[in-house]
């Protein structure tokens, strides 16, 4: 494709030769000949002097690059929609395998695509244009928006609620048991796990994710919510919209996240408590109390990050400080009975 | 349903209006009108009169309510089973799905639900009253008892021993190879894991989770042990009887945990150690140690929790002691060449 | 079978009785009477006299025991071949399930064991003596090499390339989606995951574990690198030959591991980093950035391993530590009003 063509789908403006044959996208690192790449720091602009990409997609403000460029305002966002150009999905034909198995009371929209061996419950909705791959089983009573898809292997347990345009990974399970036991005398009795799950519209889940059902009432995941692989949603636990939820993240029972709030890779949260909107949580930290809106946590527990950070700078001079206490104590003539033996560290 | 009707199937003593029509059961802070409620702690009864509920189960000597109450000594037990009375499990057909496949030599007994798509292998032997949700593959030589319950995209490998009243969440996996492989010159080699795995009775493990079989002998779970979703129970571990191990856990090769043994969300325990009799250890600890019986262990490496929490509470305030430190130095008159630099954290 | 014969097919010397019949094999601490189990290191070959054993396998240089033996360079490996004696591995029927599922347009080596209700999409190309069990999904465009084993559940996505002898443990997801999200005004719009995967030979990947495709070009992982169960690999990773990755690691998109590099379960890594050849990093470790080659490192974030067991051992003595500081501040009239209140920790 003519870069002067994608200029024109893009909506860039284009500086340079608009001839140049384009035939991939990449990043500039890895950018082979014939490719356009992309810069979204205009100071950054001169890496694209080694690059071998035939163009690049630009900030308006960038200085003039040798290459043909493509000029926009967002040049992150044309790149994900020239990825796109170069990539389209392919197109599968609506139908449904013969051998999957699905109820007669079960009711599927228009334009659906039903893979092998798919196994669909009584009274189950389903809108249109759903894509359900290889394996997928959806419970009894299940309600589901239009353009869903679920890869191979997706459990939909009964019950479950799900919105427009949601995606679940292969292997994802919505709707487990949530873990609830009473402690009796001859051993735990189960607490019956009769709530259900919801999905709102345009989430995305991670392959062999869980979500639990609630206890009673429901586990909600908000709109535009998106969650990596192998994470657990606890049950009754209430995320807000448009959150990001990084693999392995573990929430217990009755979390409440709310709009916005980023969690790093295996972060551990505590049950009964609330990440307030727009926070965000490093990487492996530990939430044991409310974190407060727009606020940065990190550490195990979870502290401010900035205080985290400091406090774990200290970790690696620990040793040192324990010698350093040790010779102004001499100097001073304080004893330090309690601690003496072993005190080197 | 009545509420006298309630006190009388529960063995509750009723308090008031005996006619009030309950139609769900609902924790105090959710609780719709109609709704039947419970307060466990009687200082707690307070909170019920701002309830909408319209009724509550209620210790003996709680204060009294203006709401209808049942009084019982076990008032969470008898909400538990308040909820099953409002939410029996639907009764399920006994049968074979036609597109199941079943090994000729396989045995299952009497009253089996067994779903779409379902796989059993040779020699297998499963108990009565068996659930098999649509996709469960139970590979060759595996015996279960009683009243076993797998969900949709169970995989039991072959020669797995299972006890009575068994469930098993969706796309749990028991009885995949253990990680063991032995460094040569030229790479690793595998040691072949063909031990089993024994599942004793009234277990139930989560969705995702994997349990792996034994190089030699057996990984056992205890029986009454809970086990939440995606936990990693290495080769050879040895569980004891009434545990409860939160999401996400990671144990080791040949980790041994007593009885009654609860552990927290992603706790990792290194192999070859032990954790005694009724330990608890935090979410989140490292446990490199054994832990001795009856104590709370937290942190990484996990400790006794009271001296972790006292030790991470300490964190914070890391800087300002290498601040303290400086200046008492400074005071005394004792260099701190080795740490002066960068001192101020 | 005969001690003797054992001792020719494993090529090792025999000492003492070569007539003793031997039944299985198994660990010195757990050998049952007419069982052959190993001694590595010569000092610990003394434990044999408290072992039921029938012979044992040892290192040459190793003192004379009371029991027959066998005496080789390599106790272990030879042991491993003893497993390998005494539980061959089952031989499977060659041939395909008349319930697979299987493209007009897939390719299928000879000698292939093809289980229930597997499903194989268009293209796929698949080497010689694969055998996939139960339920396993093969999305469209894949190649695989010779010997490929799949256990039940496990799902392959489109065009991911695999090399020779790979086996992957049931319910593995290769090739899902990598997260990534741009994040815009109204919310986050998906980046399309158009890169693929490429497994070398010898790769073994565990149960439920799952690794996403790149975005553009490929998620690698080495030949013979061994991953464990529950384990995220996140889109653009590269992982180098030979590595052994423990349960539930967690790498971030674009991580580089060299050649030889061990994590232990649970660890977690940033993105964008490179852990050098031959590194190990220690359980539970949070890895923020490079690890150079050949270093042990351990800790949140994570340091030198030597480092932070001395760091950490001091956490302990934390409060011990404030209450000196306090003692020494007031023995040399220092203030530390901003430290002042709640110092006793």
């Amino acid at each position: 494709m003519k870069l002067s063509e994608i200029a024109r789908i893009l909506h860039c403006e284009l500086h340079g030769d608009g001839d140049v044959e384009i035939t991939d996208v990449a990043p500039v690192e890895d950018a082979p000949p014939g490719s356009l790449t992309f810069v979204v720091d205009r100071r950054r602009a001169r890496e694209l002097a080694t690059s071998r990409a035939a163009a690049a997609l630009l900030p308006p403000d960038a200085p003039d690059v040798t290459l043909p460029s493509l000029r926009t305002s967002e040049p992150y966002a044309a790149f994900v929609a020239a990825v796109e150009l170069f990539h389209p999905s392919p197109a599968r034909e609506p139908g449904v395998h013969p051998t999957a198995v699905i109820a007669a009371t079960a009711r599927i929209g228009d334009g659906a695509v039903i893979g092998p061996h798919v196994v669909i419950g009584d009274r189950v909705e389903i809108g249109c244009r759903a894509v359900l791959d290889a394996h997928v089983v959806v419970y009894r009573d299940v309600r589901i928006g239009e353009a869903f898809t679920a890869h191979a292997g997706v459990v939909v347990r009964e019950g479950v609620r799900i919105g427009h345009r949601v995606t679940l990974h292969a292997g994802a399970v919505i709707g487990s048991d949530g873990f609830g036991f009473l402690p009796l005398p001859d051993g735990h009795r189960k607490i019956p796990q009769v709530g259900g799950v919801v999905i709102e519209d345009d989430v995305e889940i991670g392959a062999n994710t869980t979500v639990d059902r609630a206890t009673l009432g429901a586990t909600v995941i908000g709109h535009g919510t998106k969650i990596d692989n192998l994470v657990m949603v606890g049950h009754g636990c209430r995320i807000g919209p448009d959150c990001l939820i990084a693999a392995q993240v573990g929430l217990a029972g009755s979390t409440t996240l709310g709009a916005r709030v980023m969690l790093g890779g295996q972060v551990g949260s505590a049950g009964h408590l609330t990440v307030g909107d727009g926070a965000r949580v490093a990487a492996q930290s530990g939430v044991h109390r409310d974190v407060p809106p727009r606020h940065d946590y990190a550490g195990y527990p979870a502290v401010q990050a900035r205080e985290w950070r400091r406090a774990s700078a200290c970790m690696p001079r620990l040793p040192a400080l324990f010698r350093r206490m040790r010779r102004v104590e001499r100097a001073v003539g304080v004893g330090s009975a309690e601690d003496a033996p072993g005190d080197e560290g």
